[in-house]
């Protein structure tokens, strides 16, 4: 027998529409390609998501085409949001970071309709325009007096005209909540790049999940600024979680340098941001030269990879920004885990509560976790055992799209890729990536611990653990640093560092210094480039 | 196109294995009826859940089967709360406020197979046993010392029986998320009462809905104690919201006066309630007599009936108890609308403020609404303009159980029964019943106004307003009054009082003193009844 409530489906555009209702005059505020700072509401949102919604549809697009975008985080970005996937198609974000041979793989193996793009982004678009297969118009996301002349891109047409040409008359309409609402690539390391197609009912919940207090606590109260990408896993839900919640949204558009980031966050209040590790580096070291401080900003969000637990403390410490440390994937919408404090860390010492800062956290209501040996059979969460990680829920993958790389699931569950402990009290740290691990005399050596230390020196300015072949011990830890501008620092003087902060075995067996680490086009480490550079490593006494 | 997301139904069940895996340790601490203060976990919640749901399996118990409780707010309750919706069976939470014949009427009319009732009930027990049509089997909510001998009831089971006697390995199962999970039956003022049956789906997403910031922003780190029964509309969600959340959960058990209730707030350190007006008025008495303060606590959910002004300056200015002002109705799940600040009221003076928080709030993400005019033609959101107000969701319902009083929707929407404004940042003010609405001369005067400015002078401690007719106006106020015990109080001062607070012509035409204005079930004033006594009133000047 079933209950008696309505059936109502979830769906993305009822998040805009809530956001109009109940939060007009709300406001969206974007730095634009174009250099000055826009100004919007959300009425003005759904307005224009309406206009593009029929513009769309003039296009010829239909249910479940895919809309391609290559865009920075702003309200012309957002507006495509609603527009595309309110509308029944699929918004496809790429990312720009990628090579153009990668955007045209990916375009074709989507079968992308058309594609939107920043004027950033036009050296993209004429490299790939003559080459992708099935994306047939080309809109610039500018007006009509930025439309770039002569741009030798057939079918190129003005995004403010196509707002202008159609009508806001526009009803969203209704369908299946299983729905593909939108899609995002996976930079996998090695084969193809693999798509995971997100639902209207996923994207919802997951947006219940991540406002959250525990989660990431947004609420109408609150001025959110995405450094996240928007097309990266949808910005981790956040341009869906200003609308559910009606709090300003800031888009910093193509200025992620410190001092942008800084000015943009001073000068519209920004309460919460959220962003990679690197993204904060960059942003630390120009408030340090400049003496300067936050006046609002009290919480900012930290995944993608491990918070360095100096990061955390020079947050909180220096600039009283709690932090928020969080982890998740593109398979997972992507948040799985952020660590928010229980009732009684509160009485805790601040060693003790860094401690549970320094993990990922505990599993968002909605997300199953457990991790397990090799053999699959369940490890306990007793904060020692260390297994691959395993996660369930409705917003994580199924399958990629066109199947790609066959069934991903192990008895319903996806592997994560991640080696972790869980401790009593729930809370989740990766200890590496499974491919990250290095086995040395058949232990295994988490590189994030040795790189976690390696950051905490004040001279390094990024550190990667790598494992290198040893005749005795299979494998041995290779410390690659990269300094800060300036700075000196010794091999034996890092090395030293070390005695005392881990065991003794753990210890690197040599350190090189790089000019640069090599960063993925999401701001990851490529360690597996740092593997082939330096697979044939001589380590010392071998 | 379908996303590629995982397809796991919106569980129950699942909320409980959350907070046992998170928060195993937790705390859920009940006042008992047997006088004493019990302490558990979720750890133990959910292995007697399990057990229990062995037991109900072992009773017969089968998928959608009804099961009835008579019971206060306790740890056994919420074991039911999971061990019946949890194993596929439908929980039905009885008012035991009620006079037996009517819950006669609502165990026959639901079906119910068994049921579990806490000791305080027996006599309620003791005269329906040998009434009811489809209960079989009668379940006292304790152990085997306090279970009464010679109680005169066929096939009487001791709870602790039926937990000890089976094993807590139960797997819980997966079905459909719309499978019927609970019922509520509405005491309706007017025919029978009707059966509002709600869904895992619908208990799910309304448990993400009111944990989140802007809504109850129920964490981790809170202690909830729901003086809103769990046999009135599921305490509100609160007993999911725990789950969800890890939060530590209070239960007061029977005891809701004033000395119990402040008792326990301040031993278990509660951070949180949610209750009737009503309720709050008799706990505030206490502190005022006897000069107490609160030590934790620092909101509280006031709903069910509108909270009245002076209560809720009381609340914050001498309690620094922040008031979260919520309506909702049993066919919502409850929750429709909670009264939160949005960003630009932090600047606002704190009259500003008051006159928001008189307001019940901002729809929660998730619940649709519109104020009509008698055509059904949708009225602005101008704070002004007033009407029927229509809501609609996955948490609303959409018929009554047995099709009970026939098609409630007015396309696709449910009518309230309120009437209310809606200003344009989207706060909703319920200004009346339509069914109390005074029409004087054309014009609507609003009830809730009038009450509360009684409501506001030092010597009133209830007062409703109700139509009286009249030869001219057709109907006219009429103010009907119970003192503060041994307050004085004259008509004349009474209607003096209204100068200046609100349109001469909305003032009361007469008051009258009663000893006590009688209260429903669920704590609200039966005005209804009021009307009866009154109907034929002669108003003065008449």
């Amino acid at each position: 027998m079933n209950g008696l409530m309505m059936q109502m489906p979830l769906l993305i555009s009822s998040l805009i529409v809530h956001a109009d209702r109940h939060h007009g005059n709300a406001e969206i505020v974007s730095r634009r390609v174009e250099g000055d700072i826009h100004r919007c509401t959300y009425s003005d949102c759904h307005r224009r998501s309406r206009q593009m919604a029929n513009a769309l549809a003039g296009l010829g697009i239909g249910r479940s085409d895919r809309v391609a975008t290559l865009a920075w985080n702003g309200y012309r970005h957002l507006e495509l949001y609603y527009a595309v996937s309110g509308s029944g198609a699929v918004l496809h974000t790429m990312n720009p970071r990628l090579h153009p041979d990668q955007v045209v793989y990916i375009a074709d193996h989507a079968e992308d309709r058309i594609l939107f793009f920043d004027l950033s982004f036009l050296s993209i678009v004429q490299a790939i325009a003559g080459r992708v297969k099935t994306i047939k118009t080309f809109v610039a996301m500018t007006d009509r007096v930025h439309l770039p002349k002569d741009a030798g891109i057939a079918n190129l047409l003005c995004y403010e005209d196509l707002i202008e040409g159609n009508s806001d008359a526009y009803e969203w309409p209704s369908f299946d909540e299983n729905l593909a609402s939108s899609m995002c690539y996976t930079s996998g390391t090695t084969g193809n790049p693999k798509g995971v197609l997100y639902s209207h009912r996923s994207t919802v919940l997951h947006t219940y999940a991540v406002a959250l207090p525990d989660s990431l606590n947004c609420s109408a109260k609150d001025a959110i600024l995405p450094v996240v990408p928007m097309f990266h896993v949808n910005a981790w839900g956040l341009p869906y979680v200003a609308c559910m919640t009606g709090a300003k949204l800031v888009l910093p558009g193509p200025r992620l340098d410190g001092k942008s980031l800084h000015d943009l966050m001073e000068a519209e209040q920004v309460t919460v941001s959220a962003g990679v590790p690197t993204v904060w580096q960059a942003l630390l070291v120009y408030l340090e030269q400049n003496h300067l401080k936050f006046a609002t900003m009290n919480r900012t969000v930290i995944g993608g990879s491990a918070c360095p637990p100096a990061m955390l403390r020079k947050f909180q410490e220096t600039y009283g920004v709690y932090v928020l440390h969080a982890w998740g994937m593109t398979e997972m919408s992507p948040v799985g885990t952020v660590c928010s404090f229980k009732a009684k860390h509160a009485a805790a010492s601040a060693e003790e509560r860094y401690g549970v800062q320094a993990k990922q956290g505990r599993g968002v209501y909605g997300v199953d976790m457990k991790i397990v040996d090799p053999n699959g059979a369940d490890l306990p969460w007793d904060g020692n055992a260390s297994g691959d990680l395993m996660v369930r829920g409705p917003w994580i993958l199924s399958r990629y799209f066109k199947d790609e790389g066959g069934d991903p699931l192990q008895n319903g569950w996806f592997p994560t890729g991640d080696v972790a402990k869980i401790d009593p009290d729930g809370y989740m740290q990766i200890t590496d990536r499974s491919k990250d691990v290095i086995k040395s005399g058949g232990e295994w050596i988490g590189s994030i611990d040795l790189e976690n230390v390696a950051m905490g020196h004040p001279a390094v300015a990024m550190a990667a653990c790598i494992a290198v072949r040893h005749p005795k011990w299979d494998e041995r830890p290779l410390l690659v640093v990269q300094k800060k501008p300036g700075a000196e620092l010794s091999r034996e003087d890092l090395l030293k560092f070390y005695e005392g902060k881990i065991a003794r075995w753990w210890t690197p067996d040599d350190v090189v210094f790089v000019d640069a680490i090599p960063l993925g086009a999401t701001g990851k480490m490529l360690k597996n480039r740092l593997r082939e550079q330096f697979k044939d490593y001589k380590l010392p006494g071998v």
